[in-house]
């Protein structure tokens, strides 16, 4: 950490901002230059609240050098971490992972119509909310545990792994039960409490970048559930929020690659809420996968029109598949498989 | 609603969106352009969901007419709600209402300091997070229950009614034993589950505008409380997230008459998370008043420096002493008090 | 300026950065922590080119210490500057100016209508535009020249200055001919070359801040103008674009006061560009003026209904009259005078 | 275009409405719902104002229908436009383009050798700046003409036709006597007198997207040149400003599908300055072919660390080769060349 004072700084000041360092076993380095005098702190300075610092009279500014996670980062786990599910699915590794299916559970017809679907497209995971967040109280809220034992069905009769949201640490448990991997949605990125519920579940959890949270924010939100002792975390991207109306979202694609930098946790991209289009899920998919995404998550439904929530950006079955088709290529001039 | 076809729509489109819409007994009314033909919806249009039409074929896009919220629009409702706490303080009224105190409930001594000077501030509720949502896994989390008896007994020493946020569903019982306002953080925004369960509760609900929200949302959160059966729901702007690094937010003032005219809801302004800098708090108070807030949300914090949250954006009491008495002359001239 | 290396830099990596800053007479000051190595630059860090010293190898990032302008600073001028124009009306100084008018000249009637309206409730300028960006090459682009000599016409006959946009270098000189204060636009606030060239001329410049451009690049275009000689420069907020699309673009009243702090020039808010709505102006231009602004600029058009731009932000003249009348008690209530 | 009017609207409103519609050769189609009454305007909606009717007396909203670009627009033309450069070279074709280069001239050497080195690694266009726009008036702007020159040296050693950036009306016939392509900066596509200016010009100009400009703004851009009677126009998506500071800009690969899908005008994609570090151009790269661009303009400089602008972001030669070869299958994988 960094601490520049103010150049009308008192060395009262200085010796106040030293002492404060010093109490919490940091050391201090002094650098009076012509414009400011600096401070430069030596130690680990996550024990150091910045917002105290920067508070102390005769303080400019406080610059943090080191990021903020630490379970997270590439710094303390060089390797990728690689995620298995029950069936031997493994995410991130050298195979690209596609999770398809419609954005909420609607009946067992359409469900499992979907999932044979995109399973014979080549999806390796089933995608299904049973418990929806909506933007208004009186849109369908999903179907619940109902939902959940739809999935589950689909998952018997398929054997495809399933992958759900959960919205309230109260329902952490019964999700638990039927999914296979829990999702927290970009809404609940920031709903600690979510976030160390689902961090004591023993089961992988893909967490969506909130919609307007920065990197360092997200890979925050990550440290939350690898702190309460679940190291399963998969991150997805799906658009963040800005003064562009024509899509849903932007596709932040950058993001890809900068995760990987950053952390060791797999990172998957979602083109459907990222783009708000079904017409730009092709696109974007190759675009994210040729950034070196290690899987997508993606809407399909056999009746778009006809869907509960989200139709606007959900595939056919058939598109799906064209899709899953040129990506082969993608995937491969890229060294991966799909 | 207005449905606008695509310009190569053909008959069979046309047919099949009417059909849709009389499907849930609305009528249609087709108009054909010389460049495209549109179908306008008569009836309310909220039976329809917008999404489901955007995907037909030959639909090139839907314009919603009417704003998606109804028990919190001002057509629902022409008169001001007003909220009236235990002690008679009204919210909403002509007198000015301000909420201060420290970001953080730390110990009885500290807040019992701050209550006491907030009061002869001229402050009428006292604030203070007892579960606090920290970025930081390994930040400070919040007293929990046992800040929850200190505000309680603050409220008893000095008269003031407490306001305090809650963080989970589950807490909205044991924290509706002790506060006279319910807060609503801006990353809970849109936590369904969290809104429902302070919608059934018989406490007044502040709901702080999400980071990244626009004003539409912040209003169908509102009603989602509305709709939970708890009408007395305050609305708090508190600086939304733009690419000005600056200020910790962008404190949008001009929310402040949008929102009075598009609800019946009173408003307050933050100006402390606004903005990031308790430099800013004082300006931006005044500029509030003066556009229509009916009251202020102020962190205040008798050595900001020792504080465990928050601390660069808190005042020293004697600077919020300042405040209240420049506040005074620009109320009245607004025609309110203070 | 902060170099802090990257944890594996090597001791070839350390001596590289510091011959690199000493080679333009900078000192380099080092500080070894346990995870990474510091380098403090002493020295007026100008000089030195931040991108420059990120690309070295074993960099990890670069801080900069000081603002980087200087002439806009208040460090550089302590005293606020006031500009005075020919008729002695002063910006900056302890009287709110403000400048309202039509968004575009149309015709000399509707103009001076325009202006004697506007002087009768108490603007001290007159606005209008000649030359008139128009993101449509389709819509009308100003009356050019003829406008320019209706201005100086309504100046004449009502004696009030005027302040008009100018686009493009060539014609600075012909608007210097006619305008008392020339404005800068939004879309040109990073046009250097325009920039440039109003630093050569001897009349105030009004500069708009960028509807996406942080405070810090609004205060280097300052400085651009500045450091080319000309030393009036008056500063525009107007709204910047964000994603609440409610508002044309979000009024950032936070701006002034950090102005204010940041530099010695005067400050104004444009309420009628920054909020794109006329039923918004009177509450914002309220705010404006209680957080601390110099001045208004203010849409004003006899009928809105027939503007040839920009009309639903126009404030009828009746209701600007009334606008003023109620600004007279928020202005004193801050101690200032209109 | 449909226009919603007030739920209060009288009769008298919906005529004057009607009334101004007629006036200008539209007619009108009236819609009178439960809660709302809607006009539809019959004809080309271009000829009217949606600010005009916005403000009559009773209107509640205006929604425009058609998009208001049109020369620029798939509508006007279906045929993907290809721009041949005197050396044959086309841009829009079957094959990916690549133009690279340092992002400012500094000096025959460097410049001669930076040609050498992309043109063996296969980019068809060589890029350096001139003018160069720069934040700080300190910074260093550009050698000018002598730039010019050298760029044309470069051009007859090596073959490689050249693009280059015009900052002002003043230089475009200069630039134009040795650019093979003129470049409008992201800080410039709204300087109007620029668009003009270009676009009576005989030249391929390469128009980048403003950092804060929407598509919609960015096709308007395009069409002053077009309408200006230069139909050779380039698009180049550059990176937006948001919220994220870990990145320069936030690339927005979205971009490209959609503005393949509104407009005939080619497309490429600048990931050098679309994320402002160098370690992302070549995931970004390969994203941004399989999102379907067509070409690349790159940063690439012999010595970044030497650079006197924008090093962090421009590659190194033997990096570019690199990131070169690992296109030619992601190239392959979309059915493109490179």
């Amino acid at each position: 950490m960094i601490i520049v004072l103010d150049r009308k700084a008192t060395q009262e000041d200085i010796d106040r901002v030293a002492e404060r360092v010093q109490a919490v076993g940091l050391r201090v380095h002094l650098s009076r230059g012509t414009e400011r005098t600096v401070i430069g702190v030596i130690g680990d300075e996550r024990q150091l609240d910045p917002e105290a610092i920067q508070v102390l009279p005769g303080v400019e500014r406080v610059v943090r050098i080191l990021h903020p996670f630490k379970l997270a980062s590439r710094e303390f786990k060089e390797a990728p971490t690689i995620i298995r599910l029950p069936d031997g699915t493994e995410i991130g590794g050298a195979k690209i992972v596609v999770m398809a299916g419609p954005c909420a559970v609607e009946s067992e017809e359409t469900l499992l119509e979907t999932a044979k679907m995109v399973k014979a497209a080549g999806a390796s995971v089933l995608r299904g909310g049973a418990f929806k967040p909506r933007t208004s109280p009186y849109s369908f809220q999903g179907l619940g545990e109902e939902g959940l034992r739809l999935l589950a069905r689909a998952r018997e009769v398929f054997g495809l792994p399933i992958i759900t949201e959960v919205l309230s640490p109260q329902d952490v448990e019964l999700v638990s039960q039927y999914a296979d991997i829990l999702q927290i949605g970009t809404r609940n990125m920031q709903n600690y409490s979510l976030l160390q519920a689902v961090g004591r579940s023993n089961k992988p959890v893909l967490l969506k970048r909130g919609m307007m949270s920065s990197i360092e924010e997200w890979l925050m939100s990550a440290e939350y559930i690898l702190a309460s002792g679940n190291h399963e975390v998969i991150l997805c991207e799906r658009g963040i929020r800005t003064f562009e109306t024509y899509t849903r979202n932007t596709l932040d694609l950058s993001a890809v690659p900068i995760v990987k930098k950053l952390s060791h946790l797999p990172v998957i991209v979602d083109p459907s809420h990222g783009t708000g289009k079904w017409e730009l899920v092709k696109p974007m998919s190759k675009g994210a996968i040729a950034a070196g995404a290690d899987g997508l998550l993606i809407e399909v439904h056999p009746q778009p029109e006809r869907a509960l929530s989200d139709g606007p950006q959900s595939l056919r079955p058939e598109i799906f598949s064209e899709v899953m088709r040129e990506l082969v290529p993608v995937a491969r001039a890229v060294g991966r498989e799909i």
